[in-house]
């Protein structure tokens, strides 16, 4: 794409607030998130010559309003500027909105300011592929090695990977990517669910979740535990029957525990055959998560974590003490796909397999093509990877997720997929989308405060 | 205090948006905040028989904006509670507002949401030491031990300090109290001084300072490096040759190196002695401060670094890995005065030494308050500990710290120290305050963007 074309100068950016009311069926119910009203921050690019790409980040109902308000201040650093001269230094410019002299110190790299930053750049990446007529997979795995580097920070990073290790890494990778791009087209890649063991859901439910996904093929499950020792037992024993002694069982704590409690947690779940242990203790502890992989190992049970790795920093760390045997990039909490390559990078240097974290809303649509990239470009390989799949908030997508036979089937849709179809925004955005006013005139839910109504 | 007093109901938050213009003379500059304008999100609580509380978290300038819209969508969790019930039940409280079940996903616990926290947590520990009539440092030691453990919310730090431990800890510290008190009272803490070597500062000015500090009876001094190794050297051996050899030099890089390259800049710097190297790499680093922590001992060089450490999470790691050698604790980035008790007992614990950061606005006039508790109550020595002294912005507090003779002297006054002077909201509230008014029609400074402008 020639960088000096001036309809490439992004002339809008349009951010909302979207939320699902998720939390009145449980959906998504967890050790400490109990009632998430599944949202966005959802942002439209726009060019000069009307070319848009579409961003999220996802995020659980309240403080979804901070995170659009801080996109709104960080228009200052975009608008006007060139679509084509971005790409062009793409690392220059994450480098100017993640670490502004002033703006920084909200951060920096974490937190909401990483969230906004991710939404922005998820939305100009969707805005390229657009441009380049691809989907964002076909995108990553076409673009020379050299010139997609060169959209990544190496800032505190180099210690493990450097630049020319990195191109050198894609470019090994380039013999069989033909042969990799059939298979995936034709095979598609595994699937896991997550939508048979959400904390708030009863016996009976969980119970035909497990019917309903074996025979759509499921061979790996994940079920919440972490809140009472007891009905995690009875519950991941229920899923254990149910799905049989050859088929695969995860559980997640979403960091509800001590780093010992977890451990005398996990042993005594053990009998189970948990494949992995998510999120056992803090997500911002690698030290203890590495005590834990390592008083686990010897029961076959990995640690899992990632969904709030805050950057690319904490990840290294993760990877370089065998705190994570399973690492699980989110799509939307570190600054976009500049930053997830550092980390698919890392993993392959580090042999740690990348297993996404996906579900919320657009999580699953763009996680696939991120590990649609690890298969062709980077690891070269699926075994014993999986990609996490939540089968709800689909049908707000212009082209969602496709699973079939428990695998994400690559699409021909060209972006990262996270577009939401016409009418949407008019139901969902909040407060005064249509579908807000009214639950919150039938008392569904509480009115707005003050700085959720200034986003309206 | 009675907890069942409704004169204590908190009828009302406030909270501005307070910037100084600094940038206008390179005051506070280094290697990656090179114009910043010292700021501060304020918080004024105010209970139904008008007792108020005074807090702030410090910040840089832009951005701040973001901080006071979190703090203000914050407030739901605060209005109409009594601030008795508050202080009965604090780690409760604590993880109300930082732990909320759909707001955690944008922290948790770091970021913007742990500085909105921040703010309002040290406006209500201003609140309780007016209430009980204390400077804050006076609340602290004179609280039992019980009591002021159950302000801490224990949650990821067991591992290495249980809520048993905090107390009995305490408790051993009961002995020589009254004599530590006096002796405080009487000779102060000492300091040391960062105002003789910002970035942007010449060569002859870093001069005449470091005369001016040594008449003032400092021993330490503090110089910003990182962006040039023959400047650093030069400017460096200014200071060492002003200050001569028996004096203290530290140099501060601000996050400017990979974790190699910290290590090859520090070796040559060797020569000039200093006495550590404070943030040399990414504040998330933990494994790689252990690296440079360790590579630097045979050279005495000590490791430094807290000021943009997330949570007591963070600080443990640092304190368990030998990654940090002076624990630089801030006063407005954790979660109040609830994490940062923590921190300190963590330290205390592992053995390494608290060297509080301060600086920007309000940040020396808290920090002394949470030393002279360490030194009472917590560590029991002041032995190679220093708290940070930067000689700007004291002129803006009622109650500004003092310092005499290069130590800091406890102030009778009641409070955490950080009521502004009347005048100064109206003056250098951002945008509309009459200061900023004036530099913006000026042309000093852009007008605000749309976000800033949500808080006027």
């Amino acid at each position: 794409m020639s960088t000096n074309n001036s309809g490439l100068e992004i002339v809008k950016i349009d951010v909302k607030d979207v939320r699902f009311p998720t939390s009145l069926g449980a959906h998504g119910s967890d050790a400490l998130h109990v009632d998430p009203d599944y949202s966005c921050a959802y942002v439209t690019t726009t060019t000069k010559n009307g070319t848009q790409g579409f961003g999220l980040t996802f995020t659980c109902g309240r403080g979804t309003e901070i995170v659009v308000l801080t996109i709104r201040s960080m228009k200052k650093f975009i608008i006007g500027k060139n679509a084509g001269d971005i790409f062009s230094d793409f690392a220059g410019f994450w480098r100017t909105i993640t670490n502004d002299s002033q703006m920084r110190w909200i951060g920096p790299e974490k937190g909401v300011a990483h969230l906004a930053a991710a939404a922005i750049l998820n939305s100009l990446w969707d805005l390229w592929a657009r441009l380049e007529n691809k989907p964002l997979w076909k995108l990553l795995v076409d673009l020379e090695p050299e010139v997609l580097v060169s959209t990544i920070d190496f800032r505190y990073i180099t210690d493990v990977v450097t630049k020319e290790e990195a191109i050198q890494m894609l470019k090994d990778k380039q013999i069989g990517k033909a042969d990799r791009i059939k298979y995936l087209e034709e095979h598609g890649y595994p699937a896991y669910t997550t939508q048979v063991g959400w904390m708030g859901y009863s016996d009976e439910l969980v119970h035909s979740l497990c019917e309903k996904y074996l025979k759509l093929g499921f061979k790996y499950f994940k079920v919440k535990v972490g809140v009472n020792f007891e009905d995690d037992y009875r519950r991941c024993s229920a899923v254990r029957e149910c799905i049989g002694p050859n088929n695969f069982l995860m559980v997640d704590a979403n960091q509800a525990w001590s780093v010992n409690e977890a451990i005398e947690w996990m042993k005594k779940l053990a009998p189970l055959k948990p494949m992995w242990i998510e999120e056992p203790t803090s997500p911002d502890d690698i030290l203890g998560h590495a005590a834990i992989s390592k008083a686990l190992a010897p029961y076959e049970i990995g640690v899992a974590t990632g969904e709030m790795c805050a950057n690319r920093v904490m990840f290294k760390q993760f990877l370089q003490s065998g705190a994570m045997q399973y690492c699980q990039i989110d799509s939307a909490r570190i600054g976009g796909i500049n930053e997830i390559i550092a980390v698919y990078l890392m993993a392959e240097k580090l042999k740690v397999k990348v297993c996404p974290h996906a579900g919320g809303v657009g999580l699953c649509e763009m996680v696939q093509h991120l590990q649609f990239f690890d298969y062709v470009s980077v690891s070269g390989t699926m075994q014993d990877r999986l990609i996490e799949y939540v089968d709800q908030q689909h049908e707000h997508f212009v082209d969602p997720c496709v699973v079939v036979n428990a695998r994400y089937m690559p699409q021909a849709h060209i972006g990262y997929s996270t577009q939401f179809l016409p009418g949407i925004l008019d139901k969902f955005s909040y407060p005064h989308g249509s579908e807000w006013k009214k639950m919150i005139k039938d008392g569904l839910f509480p009115p707005p405060d003050e700085v959720e109504l200034l986003n309206a």
